[in-house]
């Protein structure tokens, strides 16, 4: 295993220690539990926008902690999801009055952890909304998710979302944002080759020399199916036809309802792509693609796009999120509005996203 | 070969097509031949600030076009020199009559393609200056290099002065001032792993399963030596100490002087690093290194500055100089006074480094 850490154990600590040092105009980092949360916590006269799940994915979330976007992130360990304590212990420093979103990746483990501190901190008197990213439209059930995987259109909820938190919206109208958000994005990524975990040393999974996986999960899990090597152009089409097919999916997920007091299945059925619909388009490195290939992608992107009828109103290229060092890239495409795209543009200020300010 | 590319000889053109479609709003790409320019070309009023090089190490240079940095990018074929007439449709195209200044990094066909269409330029009237930039303080005389390389220094070279020319410094004191940030700037890299060059699909040099090679170049040029892997922390301390160790580094490098209208060669010592200095701190992925580890790496590196009494004042931490999908970091101190904080902190607006707009 070849890679700039020391002990496999003091990775997550150290990098987080690193974080906080780069950046310690915008946030803190508490340790044991671990979560990082900006400087000026808690967050007043406005909703917390709190996210989290398994670190190697980084710059998601922690680099995404800062005026508005998030106003904590919990890491867990490497491709572990974290524990309730520590989203609790979160929730109470940031929180400032006007209630919690927590934007969750729909991996079996966060999403019951999440439920589960949402449960603890309404127990204290706080207002808790959970919304579930689930927008990979590689594969419906995989290792460790029933139903789709909360991949690239996280980034950009936590992005829009905490914008919109930052203009002043209400807990249930910044929850109804989010479900949006999601329902109007599509992602799916791609492997060409996998990645190695510090605490096993070994590839998370294993690829012939010329192999590649189409359809590949953020923590390496299977996708769509593998294939040679071939040409980019012929990999971008694949991936842009299985985001545009517009099959009606319909999933239920779980959303707590103040009128019933207690969590409700809610079903949920993407809006088809349209020609004429406006859409943020990102392009997104898993770790170890150089940026140079991603403008490449990019290209072809764009063609299909245009061909389609759909004008790409923005657009986000770059590692964020990613697979530690995993050679791969991911194509989200989210059907944006006024109202998201006036939220994008938006003045951030995060360690990864800098914009406007 | 693992790419994400399509046929080896439209790799350059498809990765710049792609960058002026995802920022038509700052920029556009030339071709044949090839070079990035600033959307309102020509540069009014102001210097124009160019600079180019092999293409392989993006975002450097065509990701820095835009507001506050460069006016212009001429990149060469991967690993390549750009051309002297393709540098001189650049410069045509961004002079707007305040004069141009090259930023060029000390390799040898860089240095005189850039002299060449220097003396192009003056030939019709433009008033020129040349600033090399040789920081790498791993070897003296390389692969492809008379004397030191030059490395991340440039980048954060290109950010200060693209902010002075935005502020309206004459060209002489432009030239100043960039001399200033190379003599105080200082850089190491290695490598996990070679890059594969699309045309040659081959690694550029064969590390073992186990081994690193600190010194290494942005082309892969051999380092200071091999070893195995081992603790990060102890690659950064060995880094480190080559970078602050203060001995006195002087060279001749050619600029151009008015008074005797020619090339001369002047004699330029490094001041030392001293306790009390302020420094901007670059920690930068040579492309495969994802962004975790470097901030592992960050954290170490402030922890040495921090005894030896550096006190930094900025940082930036990603992958901007890189070599490909190569993995492994560099580590650039640029010891900084107030003018040189005070650009930095200047608005930039270019598709990798965006700030204060």
């Amino acid at each position: 295993m070849k890679k700039l850490i020391n002990k496999p154990e003091d990775v997550l600590r150290e990098q987080l220690e690193g974080l906080e040092k780069a950046h310690d105009d915008l946030l803190r980092v508490h340790f044991e539990p671990n979560y990082v949360y900006r400087k000026d916590a808690p967050s007043k006269n406005k909703v917390a926008v709190i996210s989290g799940g398994g670190s190697g994915h980084e710059p998601m979330h922690g680099g995404f902690v800062g005026m508005g976007m998030l106003d904590a992130a919990c890491p867990g360990e490497i491709f572990t999801s974290p524990t309730p304590d520590q989203m609790f212990e979160a929730a109470k420093k940031v929180h400032g009055g006007s209630g919690i979103l927590n934007i969750v990746k729909n991996y079996t483990g966060d999403v019951m952890n999440f439920e589960m501190v949402a449960d603890m901190a309404r127990a204290e008197g706080m207002k808790v909304q959970n919304i579930i990213i689930d927008d990979d439209v590689a594969v419906k059930d995989s290792l460790y998710t029933a139903g789709r995987r909360g991949v690239g259109t996280t980034v950009l909820a936590e992005k829009i979302v905490g914008a919109a938190a930052e203009a002043g919206y209400e807990l249930d109208k910044l929850a109804d944002l989010c479900r949006k958000v999601n329902l109007n994005g599509r992602s799916m990524g791609m492997a060409l080759t996998p990645c190695i975990t510090p605490g096993s040393g070994k590839p998370s999974f294993d690829l012939a020399g010329n192999e590649i996986e189409i359809g590949i999960g953020i923590h390496g899990e299977p996708g769509v199916r593998r294939t040679n090597i071939k040409p980019a152009d012929e990999i971008i089409e694949e991936m842009m036809l299985a985001i545009m097919e517009n099959i009606e999916y319909t999933r239920i997920l779980r959303e707590w309802s103040d009128d019933q007091n207690d969590w409700i299945d809610v079903e949920l059925t993407d809006p088809p792509f349209q020609p004429g619909d406006r859409v943020i388009v990102f392009v997104n490195s898993m770790g170890g693609t150089p940026i140079s290939e991603l403008y490449g992608v990019y290209r072809k992107v764009a063609e299909i796009c245009d061909k389609e009828g759909l004008k790409i109103a923005r657009n986000l290229i770059g590692p964020y999120i990613t697979s530690i060092e995993m050679q791969g890239f991911s194509i989200t495409l989210l059907k944006a509005d006024d109202e998201m795209i006036k939220l994008w543009d938006a003045p951030v200020k995060t360690p990864a996203l800098k914009w406007g300010i």
